[in-house]
């Protein structure tokens, strides 16, 4: 066979394994089934496992605030009595630390997991596998997955363990499942791309839950109903954790398709950024920390900005966020940018990737569907990276903005090299 | 003085009254303080009166859909024994007729209203006026508004009167108040225009009842505060009736600003499209019906189109509407035209407005106030008319389907004569 041949029957193969990923991926059907304990629900968790965003690293590679972030997780978590028993406890394996997405999680920010934290169950039916994501913590800029702790964190995390997690659990459940896939299509129309915006998608969610949240305050306590309630109507931003574990479990359905060249993660810690490819197992591919268009909180500047870790971008790698961006151009007044240029880089995302979204579709290219299935081949060849809306943590922990990141191009050569190890033409 | 000193003097003028009326327009605040039967709230309203849209005209004059409905709402109102008989109370004055806009109403199409129909009613504080809406009727196309009379129809306004309206008025009541204002402003992010839109805002609005919703399951019957919330979740339509009553109290706070050539009011009839202007009283200016680019329902064609009225577009009067269409390009699946031409259209708006709303701003354009004020003297420089989103009834009565209107040009140069003979230079 000429060589030209064996190209294009390599090129035709991986297109096929392409649409197959992309299939299962956009066929997936994330249906959210119950609230439990992470120790209870995530696979592989235990009572001394402390799960954090990013590549597995040991634990002497962490340093600034995701090495924060984690031992503020061990003292909250009670297993370690001050940073340094954590630190020493890290070290010799007494608490165990893992990576988020080997254990179906995805880390919002630093994505620190502790067992008693409380996790959203979520279900793909097509294709029996289960995502899970932990909590928004609220409004305030001070929240652990930004690495800071405090007494106001901890009072934070306790509600949401001992109050709010309890009421989600029965309310969720007297639901029998909440599919999530209309919601986030709704809200697509609705102003939000699901990562940095989940003004409507948050509103959505409570009014479906409604019916049982008044059957839950006459039944229970309407005290405790209202309380549950009050603190998403305070909170836009508590959809997005339902949103990650949502992609999570899309993009997991896509992983393990041989010769796909899609990418099925991408994943931030405190030292790189990096991508799994379907055909390519569990390997990550890594590469430096990304670029970042960002607006500022008041009073801050870009030497404030700090990399811990995140992993919201799970939502971009199924063709949301950066890749719904025109669907929310609210976003400007919390990340910048201008309509025109988020049109434009949203568009932009179509040359990176193999298919549309038939249920994410975008109003302002008249309900065109979000560009989704990234082809590291593609990005290898334009040069065009992944668009990624995100926030920004800061050096002494907390929030200090948000922006638009840029995926760098060395995950995806280095990808592309191990594919064309991998499947020789 | 000279003319051209005296034509600059008029100017300077009417530049004045007109940026005083559009300070009172933007400066109202609408709030939504009760739900009351229309013969109780609405000022002249009598047991045996009717109202629907349009300029006052004889009972004669009204033909085909509109007077189907106004007799509809006789029978509904049980002052007449069958459609003979309302005529002939319409025609010696037993059934009085009346026009909404005379009685701080505003009709959706046909707009009928009768004594026992329940109406929202909102007051604006600043400017010390109330305005009137009736309630949207729910998701079929036969309702009375678009001229459709059965025995549905007639349940479903029993339904408004009888189950709807006891539970919002106690709702409403125990909140002391909805600010309207905030919510329509919040919608426009969240890609409603408050006329064919408003998905977000009756979603807001529940969200916002909530708590108020929780206490009357607890005290009084879950059953009654699910069934009410369910009509609001069944129907994305039902804030437009609140959004009009919000516009009606903005727009009415503009009347009477001496020497302003401000649009406060625009209406259909049957027979024709009229304004009214702040400078020159409670006049109508009327011209032809209105021009329309459609969508119809499948089934319906261009001929079955039957003009029945409309004063929804009191809505674009106040800067909402095909003036806010750009905050929602997901309105192209219901009434067609792309993101481009609304983009379009709705900039060429500021060309005929004399201010940006300070509150109501479109994320596409860079969180822009949206164009606010029409000057009758700025529509006939340019020939550039308000464009409107708007249903269309069918001759058989109900929806046949959406569009967008242009007003026409001849109420403005009708308007303008006037104006110019009331303030001569």
């Amino acid at each position: 066979m000429s060589e030209v041949a064996e190209q294009a029957g390599t090129e035709q193969l991986r297109d096929e394994a392409n649409a197959e990923a992309v299939r299962r991926m956009t066929g997936a059907d994330p249906v959210l089934v119950d609230v439990q304990a992470a120790g209870d629900a995530v696979p592989g968790m235990t009572a001394n496992t402390i799960l954090t965003s990013g590549p597995p690293m040991p634990w002497p590679e962490y340093y600034g605030g995701q090495r924060n972030a984690v031992i503020y997780g061990a003292l909250y978590e009670g297993l370690a009595s001050d940073p340094d028993d954590a630190d020493a406890r890290l070290r010799d394996g007494r608490i165990v630390l893992g990576a988020t997405h080997d254990h179906g999680c995805v880390g919002s920010v630093a994505g620190i997991y502790t067992a008693s934290m409380p996790v959203f169950v979520v279900e793909n039916g097509p294709g029996g596998n289960r995502a899970y994501c932990n909590f928004y913590e609220g409004e305030s800029r001070h929240r652990l997955n930004y690495g800071s702790y405090n007494d106001d964190v901890r009072r934070g995390l306790d509600y949401l363990r001992d109050e709010l997690a309890p009421v989600l659990k029965e309310v969720i459940g007297a639901t029998g499942g909440v599919p999530l896939k209309p919601l986030i299509g709704r809200a697509l129309r609705m102003g939000d791309e699901l990562h940095s915006r989940n003004t409507a998608a948050t509103t959505l969610f409570t009014r479906e839950l409604t019916p049982q949240f008044l059957d839950y305050a006459v039944r229970v306590s309407s005290e405790r109903a209202l309380s549950t309630l009050r603190f998403f109507f305070a909170s836009d931003y508590s959809f997005l954790r339902l949103s990650m574990a949502a992609a999570k479990a899309m993009a997991d359905a896509a992983r393990d398709v041989p010769a796909s060249s899609v990418v099925t993660a991408m994943t931030i810690s405190c030292r790189n950024f990096a991508i799994r490819v379907s055909g390519l197992g569990d390997e990550w591919f890594a590469g430096p920390l990304p670029e970042v268009s960002c607006k500022l909180f008041d009073g801050f500047t870009p030497d404030d900005v700090e990399w811990i870790g995140g992993e919201s971008h799970i939502t971009e790698t199924v063709g949301l966020g950066g890749f719904a961006q025109a669907a929310a151009f609210g976003l400007q007044a919390y990340q910048g940018g201008s309509a025109q240029e988020m049109a434009r880089m949203n568009a932009l995302m179509y040359e990176i990737t193999v298919a549309e979204h038939p249920d994410f579709l975008i109003p302002y290219f008249g309900f065109r569907g979000s560009p989704v299935g990234i082809d590291i081949f593609r990005v290898n060849q334009t040069g065009i990276t992944p668009v990624i809306d995100g926030g920004l943590a800061g050096k002494d922990g907390g929030q200090v903005g948000a922006g638009i990141l840029r995926a760098p191009v060395e995950c995806f050569a280095a990808a592309e090299q191990a594919y064309r190890r991998q499947y020789p033409a």
